[in-house]
């Protein structure tokens, strides 16, 4: 047996988001599932996938940490092109590796990094529409990026959180909070944090939109974290702009492990 | 009355290409049928559109450009804003002109230019697949660029030409014909032109990738182009790299055009 780490890529769109749900005509598959079900048929048993964490549906992955427990030995297995030669087009595996038997994709992870993108134009662009938010209305960085400052730091998350997951605390690390140009049309906002509840990016990256269209300055941004309740954060922004960029793990574990 | 000019993007992946056909459950829609769906309503009459060349199935479009005449007076109409509403999320109406009564999508355009977007990299990459072309092994912009160069100039491009479309001759002009590097693993290929025959971007593209694999060199490229003979090109490199970057008109006929 060997504990196995995978890099995963994904364009969400069609995805009902990581997690494996049961999936009925109605519903739209999961990136777990998918995942799952060719590993199961490449070591002819069912194997489970440990994600670093849900990503929600629509939501990118360019990044995505992952890992199972191949029940037997790799060296006749060309793992990642078996699976890309399997997955569906919108899933790659970039890189697989052979990890200390005590990593885990979830509990090993120190920090993420999020892009959130948005093509702020007048016109609705049908080549940015699947991987970047849509924003008419001109937006002023200078008047975004220090709402962003307001994150940095130890604090409780608790206003940013989307009810219905239980976690033990709500009181996050953010260590960069940044908005920066990319080619125009679009804006890129970045933020890197020791972990993320749920929907939390999004509904940052909501309530910065809204205070910005609003007049709301980095004071009402301070208010909203301090008040710890979620009916204060405005708006959710909408999964398609999101992108899970990496995920850390401490150096020891990334050194040991070894490229398939 | 009034001849209307207007500039389309779109993504070209779930459409069969520009030109209208006879739709039934099995065929994909087309962006003509969706365009003049909505001028239709809009006006309340049959409105018909007539487009700069056709687009293929699969390939995108960054400023396609239409005519059409609109039967009544547009003061009460906003007619971007209109369309926009109307037209599915894959394509956008990015500007609209009243033009002069003789300007001709078709028939006025004195030149083009396409971009074929290739990603270079030994792993698919889903959030790339949409837009560019894969291909795996690595590719040589020092190799490529002197089969680009064979391109310019005046030329017989029936080697080039997929049958199927009567054209009264295949001499077309080539402008410019360059390979460059975008960001990491993208490689652009760009093409101007006085026009272009059926596919002849697809087929050039092919014949390049084709020869670079194999060895061969501008001498082989010039003698495929000499042979005006299609079956002596190589393969036809597949529409989701392609996007129609640009149409070219008069200056006069630019100048004469108002902006709605």
């Amino acid at each position: 047996m060997a504990r196995i780490k995978l890099i995963l890529k994904y364009d969400g769109t069609e995805f009902a988001g990581w997690q494996r749900q049961r999936e009925t005509a109605e519903t739209l598959p999961t990136i777990q599932a998918a995942l799952e079900g060719c590993l199961s048929q490449i070591f002819e048993q069912t194997i489970k996938a440990v994600a670093s964490g849900r990503t929600d549906a629509g939501v990118h992955a360019e990044a995505q940490v992952v890992h199972f427990d191949a029940p037997r030995d790799l060296d006749n297995i060309r793992l990642v092109r078996a699976l890309n030669a399997m997955l569906p087009n919108s899933i790659s595996v970039t890189h697989a590796y052979v990890a200390p038997d005590d990593f885990h994709a979830l509990f090993s992870a120190t920090g993420k990094t999020y892009r959130y993108v948005i093509y702020n134009s007048a016109i609705r662009d049908p080549l940015q529409i699947r991987y970047a938010t849509w924003v008419q209305k001109p937006l002023d960085l200078a008047k975004l990026e220090p709402l962003a400052k307001v994150l940095i730091g130890e604090h409780d998350f608790k206003s940013f959180q989307t009810s219905g997951t239980e976690v033990k605390s709500t009181i996050r690390t953010v260590e960069k909070a940044h908005w920066s140009r990319l080619h125009e049309p679009l804006i890129e906002f970045r933020i890197t944090g020791s972990g993320f509840l749920k929907q939390m990016v999004r509904n940052i990256v909501g309530t910065m939109l809204y205070l910005h269209q609003n007049g709301g300055g980095p004071s009402h941004m301070t208010a909203i974290l301090q008040a710890r309740d979620r009916t204060k954060a405005k708006m959710t922004a909408p999964p398609q702009g999101l992108h899970l960029h990496a995920v850390y793990y401490p150096p020891e574990l990334d050194k040991a492990c070894r490229e398939l």
